[in-house]
């Protein structure tokens, strides 16, 4: 299932010769009857925004957050391309827009792919309309355009949530730089619920904290990501924490499909950090595990060497003390009080050998909880991001 | 040369069975008439501090900044064992101590090695008093004593510095968990400066802030982390700015020799950021860039992937305006402006070919400069941390 579940949205994915020929790199999903409608956006919190996150946050302060559809375009960032780069976000907007009878400021931009290399505008546009035109609401469509929006993905990643009335649709593209603060990822939501945009807002940024800003890859936060959702009114008006909770468990889901998508990565790892003094200090305790290099190839191992994870959660800048700590893999203690213990070998070392590793860690002090989701850190990461070509 | 060339220290290296047999494990540094001199010392930041770190800090405090000796050891780093890890590093440091007819609390000890395993120090404190008793102050004995700390390390590290009537020596280990406020570092420095013990704790901490905390593997501030120096007072009293100068020069010799011996790197990485707000702006975004996973693998790729060195900048979470960014590899500017410009291409292929590479960044914001030194990250990295056995 897909983006184009909820009812009033329509979708297409094409291509216009950003990648290699034939390949698709162009999504388009709008509303089925080109109206705009309620918007919300949580964007990077890298400085260095790359032209389309730009272009985004401006047409929806513009509009006071609604929108007709998004275009979505993947295998050139157009980060770091200057004024040039903007003038190309803003065309690629036009065009949808002429194509769907909605105004330029009513279309939102995505882009993902390398950066500092120039948009190839003139080559793209006259290929746009072909694609806008061909948009429909069936799960084809839907699929078509979760397709067109991968990088390194091996995999499209798509959701569907019922609530009580109303339903959420998303899809993403994401495999790698997906740190602190969203990743090098795209996200799109749709819902058919009947809300206002700051309702749509307030409930987008809770799911966004939940979901993709609990994960990590590499700690590298990148220049163009964006979440979106639209919401086409035609059902029900639920309650801010229905709503929440639906567009919650979409993103969770695509935050789970990234981190299991994650270039190279051989394991997913759960690190759940409890007795903090606060949810933010576990948090932050949490995605300094999950985020070590040393721990990341001791998962590559499948070696339980809990020392770097106790070393980690003291370095991590929050209250910690070392004779209150304690670590288990996959629920079995290795380390009570601050020292090792002993414990069934053969049951830690068969948990580590599983894709899904839990690493829980009690520091002692407090009734703070978190949860981060990570990978380990083996030759295909390395292989993946070595070079560019 | 070595940590004895100094006037008044003697040296020892040693096997007390912490290794496999034979191999040396144990390192002995003292004054050579036994007496106390003036020392300090600056330790890792980790609340997971070892139990070295928690005895060396409280000696120094209960003598007011003056010891006879320091016994460092490898193998074992005595970390996360409790209150019987205490009662070890303590009887080290007992031994030695009477061993040369100091105080129990005139000792200083550094430990290195794996993190969580009791320490064995039933079978090592019968093997403590020939390694106590073989101390010289020739050249052999200070290698030795270099040689017994290495863990990973391939090469011994030492430096010698002659200042203005008076002499620096130093020794030092370390190649991971190299990062921020020092790394899963021990170094050991001599001097024969007649100084005070505030004096040369302000010197050394200096010397620290622009050498070891200068640079990073890893991202990773281990729990056992120390810089030690001990003054004999025999050769001439310098400026605080003379000894700082010195000691200085010793530990950023030492930092360079742990970043070309870093665990399984191809390139030492030079990362050079200015135009930033302050000389802290720039440190804090030069080592961003220089801990991104992505640059690393760009480095072991020899690609000059700009876009990610911007897209790190950008994150660093000090001030940046992407339109008035620039970035060079070996001097050659790859982008200016926040976009990509023509260069020689083949002069930054060439550049980036060698173990040096040298990316200087400018924000265009300021007056703030940094040097951070790193590391690319290839596969010697994961074959030297997955598994610990």
């Amino acid at each position: 299932m897909s983006i184009t579940a909820p009812d009033g949205f329509v979708a297409a994915g094409g291509s216009a010769g950003i990648k290699a020929a034939g390949v698709p790199d162009v999504a388009v999903v709008t509303t089925d009857d080109g109206r705009a409608v309620p918007a919300a956006g949580v964007f990077t919190g890298n400085l260095a925004a790359a032209a389309p996150v730009q272009i985004s946050r401006a047409h929806l302060q513009a509009t006071g957050g609604r929108a007709s559809g998004v275009i979505l375009t993947s295998g050139n960032a157009n980060a770091a391309t200057g004024a040039p780069g903007r003038d190309a976000a803003s065309r690629l907007c036009s065009a949808v827009a002429a194509g769907i009878g909605a105004r330029h400021n009513e279309i939102l931009v995505c882009q993902t792919g390398l950066i500092g290399i120039p948009f190839p505008t003139d080559a793209v546009a006259p290929r746009l309309a072909a694609i806008v035109e061909a948009r429909r609401g069936n799960a084809e469509s839907g699929a078509a355009a979760a397709r067109a929006i991968m990088t390194t993905d091996t995999v499209p990643k798509t959701a569907l949530v019922k609530g009580a009335g109303f339903t959420v649709g998303a899809m993403a593209k994401g495999a790698a730089m997906l740190a602190p603060n969203m990743a090098t990822m795209l996200a799109l939501c749709t819902t058919d619920a009947d809300v206002a945009p700051d309702v749509l807002r307030t409930a987008l940024r809770a799911a966004v904290d939940v979901s993709f800003n609990a994960m990590t890859v590499d700690g590298c936060t990148s220049t163009n990501d964006t979440v979106l959702v639209l919401a086409s009114g035609r059902a029900a008006t639920p309650s801010l924490e229905s709503l929440t909770a639906a567009l919650g468990e979409a993103c969770i889901s695509l935050s789970e499909q990234m981190v299991d998508d994650a270039e190279g990565a051989t394991k997913v790892a759960h690190i759940c950090v409890a007795g903090a003094e606060s949810d933010g200090a576990a948090h932050v305790a949490a995605r300094k595990v999950a985020d070590s290099m040393l721990v990341q190839c001791s998962l590559n191992g499948e070696d339980p060497y809990w020392g770097r994870v106790v070393s980690e959660l003291g370095s991590a800048g929050v209250a910690f003390d070392i004779d209150k700590v304690s670590v288990a893999y996959g629920g079995v203690v290795v380390c009570a009080g601050g020292v090792g213990v002993t414990h069934d070998a053969g049951a830690v070392q068969a948990h580590m050998a599983g894709r899904h590793v839990e690493i829980q860690c009690d520091l002692g002090l407090g009734r703070g909880t978190a949860a981060v989701l990570g990978t380990d850190l083996g030759y295909g990461y390395i292989d993946e991001n070595r070079t560019t070509s």
